[in-house]
């Protein structure tokens, strides 16, 4: 079985949405994207927690064939965030920042895992990224993500990883600040000059579009009746996908649109609960289910012209 | 052959967008949507033109199997409406509005018209729209299209005539506003109760989403290279998508998600040229090679799960 190897945060979330809210919700990228992943694939995690994080926390992770021996424990406080949501809940007002320990992470690879042939970048700075990359063993396929503040203030960084990445995750605005196109396709174009094959662009409620060599792909988000915290969704996404794509025997263009539609099948029970609680309740069982949901509502018959 | 009544405005569109301008652009609501459902099925035009309509106009209508013989010429001006679009140009700008004679446009339908089986209400005056429906003869499928202005100051007369309808055509602000549902989902579901079987929430360059009874269907928009003129995109899709349905022998969930592919496919070509010239030019082989790419980008692969 093929492992995948996710390095991101690790973190204790404030949550407040208009749904209802969590005062101490266990959340970060690398904790969404390993649960997410681990649906499909063992996942091996790297982050960094501080001394009040809580045992049962890993242990649920490791129930989830997370292995979390390069979770290191420090002294200090896990990364702790603070936000909150309004209205149609697009977008995340933050109040407080806690990096705790985060600050002075270093991402360290050792033994088996510089082997692990899936990797999982999410959004951290692009030389935690690069220092990842260097300690890895000819990685088989890198997926990386990013975030406006890594554009901003770190490009040049980010565009040496972006060269050594096969895939990237990024948003419209992101895809704009990144290329300077304000044309999406064109977009996407100018990114996979600067590195990454492939381009998925999450549109949130609006599904994911995935730009490939010649080809273009769209999966509509799963419609929900409910949503209360749309934290972690687009980590679940990128978590699914290469857990998907590793349980694959071949990457094609076919697997990687197949990757596409369980990214968005799994994100859509992150957000139907707050934190990490529904997908860590999540089944292969309550998976499937709305995936005959969303074949009936995302498949287009054929229009006789 | 089925035929199609479509009743809205003809106009002349003075146009702005940051890809070039028109001074006196044919336009209006009847005119995008017939020469979109003319495609399809032989359409009836009801409408109002001023004497200084031009003749060519009307013969370019005729030449399309538009039949032209209730759209009168009055003595006045025809509707112009002079607008511009900025940036991705999502939202249209007025600058000046002449109703000239539509301004006391009653629609008269006479003769075979009255028995004709499909009818686009285009978004006008829900009196005029509910002044068509007591000349018609029983039709056999309604479709209803709005917008914001006659949800704000006519909606009594507005709900009268939904009652009256098969399937509403709305974009998400106009649900909203009429239902008072924030969440889309449920916003449809209220809107059924007012009339209509079936609505259709039109999401510009996301697609269109589709709610009957029980189901709910999506077709994503067609990725465009290029754009330049959004105007009449609304009205090319619901002509496409009526003028799709008068063609097949039954209506059957099927039938209506391909009508609404056929709208989306249709308004791609709208929105590539100013004014009508893009959609008086469509023909069906630019139409079927278009929808051989589409079926690429939006068909959805099996997910293994």
């Amino acid at each position: 079985m093929k492992e995948v190897l996710i390095v991101g945060s690790v973190a204790y979330d404030g949550l407040k949405t208009p749904y209802g809210s969590a005062v101490r919700a266990l959340g970060g990228a690398a904790t969404y994207s390993s649960l997410a992943a681990s649906l499909f694939a063992p996942v091996r995690m790297v982050g960094v927690v501080g001394d009040d994080f809580n045992e049962s926390d890993l242990q649920m992770l490791r129930k989830h064939k997370v292995n979390t021996d390069l979770v290191t424990r420090e002294k200090g406080k896990t990364f702790y965030w603070k936000g909150y949501y309004e209205n149609d809940m697009s977008q995340a007002h933050t109040v407080e920042i806690d990096l705790g320990v985060f600050e002075t992470f270093k991402p360290n690879i050792t033994g088996s895992a510089c082997n692990t042939p899936f990797v999982f970048l999410a959004a951290i700075h692009p030389d935690l990224q690069m220092m990842v990359l260097n300690q890895m063993n000819k990685p088989k396929y890198v997926v990386l993500d990013t975030r406006d503040l890594w554009i901003n203030i770190t490009k040049p960084a980010l565009l040496k990883v972006l060269k050594k990445t096969d895939l990237a995750v990024v948003n419209d605005q992101e895809i704009r600040l990144l290329t300077g196109e304000m044309h999406l396709l064109k977009g996407a174009r100018a990114l996979q000059k600067l590195g990454p094959k492939t381009v998925i662009v999450k549109k949130g409620e609006h599904g994911a579009m995935m730009f490939g060599s010649g080809w273009t792909f769209l999966s509509p988000a799963v419609p929900l009746d409910f949503v209360v915290d749309p934290t972690g969704a687009g980590d679940t996404f990128a978590g699914a996908f290469i857990g998907y794509l590793a349980k694959q025997s071949k990457i094609t263009p076919d697997v990687l649109k197949q990757a596409v539609i369980a990214g968005n099948l799994v994100a859509s029970f992150t957000v139907q609960g707050f934190g990490t609680k529904s997908i860590a309740a999540l089944t292969k069982e309550k998976l499937k289910k709305r995936s005959v949901e969303y074949y009936k509502f995302a498949s287009i018959p054929q229009v006789k012209l």
